[in-house]
């Protein structure tokens, strides 16, 4: 699946709900599926990580769709030419520096 | 750029120095950019959220990659067949559920 496909798949089904209810609002569902995530990545199965993944990949999406951000274009920016610290493709910046 | 080529990317820039950090040190970084995100939400540029949107993805990649989760698995799985609230591709799940 594409960061593209996941955007519109994401869009079609909750845009509208999403739209209503603002970047604010849904930045604290995000926040929710974080919290989440760290649970089970604490203490839960394989099953329950991906389905926690998924879930703060989903609210990811849906803000990008209300902020008008194309993720695919944002990953391809930033990574595309190589780590934005160094420039390498394997990253060769000091441990003590992002990322 | 699909989902499987941005942990491919995020795996081959970071992989070592994840790894040898380890899931909780790493989760640190996460919530540093969900953060940064945010400030670039409220009074950011279009250019400023694109890279912190890439920023997010990326050490959710990097995450994913050490703890061995597929994301693209995981959104297809969840999400893949229909809202998991109600089942719909257009989700008719009450504005008071999730999500």
């Amino acid at each position: 699946m594409s960061l593209s496909d996941l955007q519109a798949l994401i869009r079609k089904m909750y845009f509208a709900k999403d739209q209503a209810r603002g970047v604010e609002a849904t930045f604290l569902w995000l926040i929710e599926e974080v919290g989440e995530l760290a649970t089970s990545l604490r203490n839960g199965t394989h099953e329950e990580r991906l389905g926690e993944f998924a879930d703060v990949l989903a609210w990811l999406a849906t803000i990008a769709n209300v902020a008008g951000v194309d993720l695919s274009e944002a990953v391809a920016k930033k990574y595309g030419s190589g780590c934005p610290g160094c420039g390498k493709f394997v990253c060769t910046c000091p441990n003590s520096e992002k990322p």
